[in-house]
């Protein structure tokens, strides 16, 4: 009899937890950003989340208002030796050249054929354009997806040796997460290629295909056999960077992000943009300070130049991310 | 004793609903659809959503991929007796009008500043351009917002005698909810300003704004007294119509709808499009045959023509809905 009022106790106590939305994980009280060192960072961020989700507050915010973006590139992966994307282009380069003969002399396809990065970097936009408008477009863009994928399968980074889409940041990852089990919404916007990203962020990063904003080329509806393709053009749609970022932001989201996070001069206005809406706001830069887990650079560099955006950052009060001080680990492991 | 061992059974088998996800929703059995007609739409629909949600079926579809677009001109709220963005344009006209003394004599503004439609319809989509180019660009994103709202909240049809919004039709508002609930990503996809839509329909439809896809201008970044805003410019950014539906759908969402709405020769390309997906889907136009309580017109409209698309529909096989017949109401009571 006792032990049947016990049980039936038992039972009485987790239906009310159920019923009352009682979850496994407010239970444990689980560390949300456990790679994340003790420290103001880790604080700053659990407290904005706290702060914006507590209904009691003055600063609550809704579940619809909250907005995260994210820049890809050297904020949620690596962005070095070169950014990952020009890889690629080079990777398609090579796949392309048997047809194109010319660019065994040309450049700067001949700088991409030698793997000549130095010659690469000196092309400039102008030349990373050629490149990506040569490799990424005459195809469907379901066929492009598949040769995403298949770069992404067989290719390794030269120093780390792993699959690019690894080599994105464990610490990130868990801050996505924590932020959309605090019903946030989480957004890429990048001055990456969105298609170039679509295939593999649902995986990489729980973020599906429609939050995904980057730069674009052109596409065309064509019949073939009757049924309809979309061909990727060779011609700038829109490029996803500096004061166009936000641009992007009101073009695809239409709302104003509540928290932005990105790690260069690049995502600068994205992070103004952020800041000057009403209510409380989250701006974070990670600076990349780690040479010996990652790598360190930030005013001086060609790729992922952080410089005024580190000025803005002082001067606003935005969460500027140290990481080799803030990060336990950089990676997921193995 | 007994009494007790009824009140544990009831705790046992409320305990082991609640665990196995059986909602009040299931248990009521209600019907998710109350506007519509018993007959084949209805029952299609319904019989559609059935088997790409169950998980035993060999046509089981992933929530992830259950994305529905709709058109909204006409599929979602009246076009008649023209756009309503044309009727907000022709109002803007009006109160640009005082800074513009030469529109009282230059075309199409001196139509719009005297109602004279017929005038206006030949201008065609030049004319149409000209007039959202000098009534919705040179103001912030912001700025505009209120303007779209401002016109609501004061605008009557002149017809039904109410605001435009609430134009909306009651069916196809069940049929967004019950998608909704089965856990579809509801989206408009519209040749409307994407701006001119964002407003309202999330209260509208409940959609929020970074689900709504349109025809935009381009939008530039303004630092203001320090402040970012973003500012409309009179050049077209992108036409989301036609054969650039599809184009649109792949840029906003990166992913192919399971299920297309729409009423016009417009939305042929997204039904298509739309149906050449792998998997189950479903393809439906709105066939405007109630000329009492709203509009009757097809073929032969310069609004909302449908005449393409009607064929194609017999041809595939995509359902076509009889306003007059599968619908019981139209519009939502007062």
């Amino acid at each position: 009899m006792i032990k049947q009022r016990k049980l039936y106790t038992a039972f009485v106590i987790l239906l009310v937890m159920i019923l009352s939305g009682c979850s496994c994980k407010s239970l444990t009280k689980s560390d949300p950003l456990p790679s994340w060192s003790e420290g103001i960072a880790k604080t700053h961020i659990i407290e904005f989340v706290q702060t914006v989700t507590d209904k009691s507050s003055p600063d609550y915010i809704q579940p619809a208002e909250r907005i995260a973006t994210f820049d890809n590139d050297g904020t949620l992966w690596t962005e070095r030796p070169v950014y990952f994307q020009l890889l690629f282009a080079i990777y398609r380069v090579k796949q392309l050249a048997p047809q194109h003969p010319d660019w065994q002399t040309t450049q700067p396809f001949k700088a991409a054929l030698e793997g000549d990065m130095q010659t690469l970097a000196t092309s400039g936009e102008k030349g990373l354009l050629q490149l990506i408008m040569a490799t990424h477009a005459g195809m469907t863009t379901d066929e492009f997806a598949v040769i995403v994928n298949d770069w992404l399968a067989t290719a390794r980074h030269p120093r780390f040796n792993r699959p690019y889409n690894e080599l994105v940041y464990q610490p990130m990852l868990e801050l996505l997460t924590y932020l959309r089990t605090n019903d946030f919404k989480t957004f890429i916007v990048s001055g990456g290629g969105i298609e170039f990203m679509r295939p593999w962020t649902q995986e990489a990063y729980g973020i599906p295909p429609e939050q995904v904003i980057g730069s674009s080329i052109k596409t065309k509806l064509e019949m073939r056999d009757g049924i309809p393709v979309l061909v990727r053009l060779p011609e700038i749609n829109f490029i996803d960077d500096k004061a166009d970022k936000p641009v992007g932001i009101n073009q695809y989201i239409g709302r104003r992000p509540i928290a932005a996070f990105g790690n260069s001069d690049g995502d600068l206005q994205m992070l103004q943009w952020t800041a000057a809406g009403d209510g409380k706001r989250f701006m974070m830069l990670v600076h990349h300070t780690d040479a010996q887990r990652e790598y360190a650079y930030d005013r001086d560099s060609h790729i992922g130049k952080l410089d005024i955006a580190l000025d803005a950052a002082e001067k606003n009060g935005w969460m500027v991310v140290d990481m080799q001080l803030d990060w336990k680990v950089i990676y997921p492991a193995n």
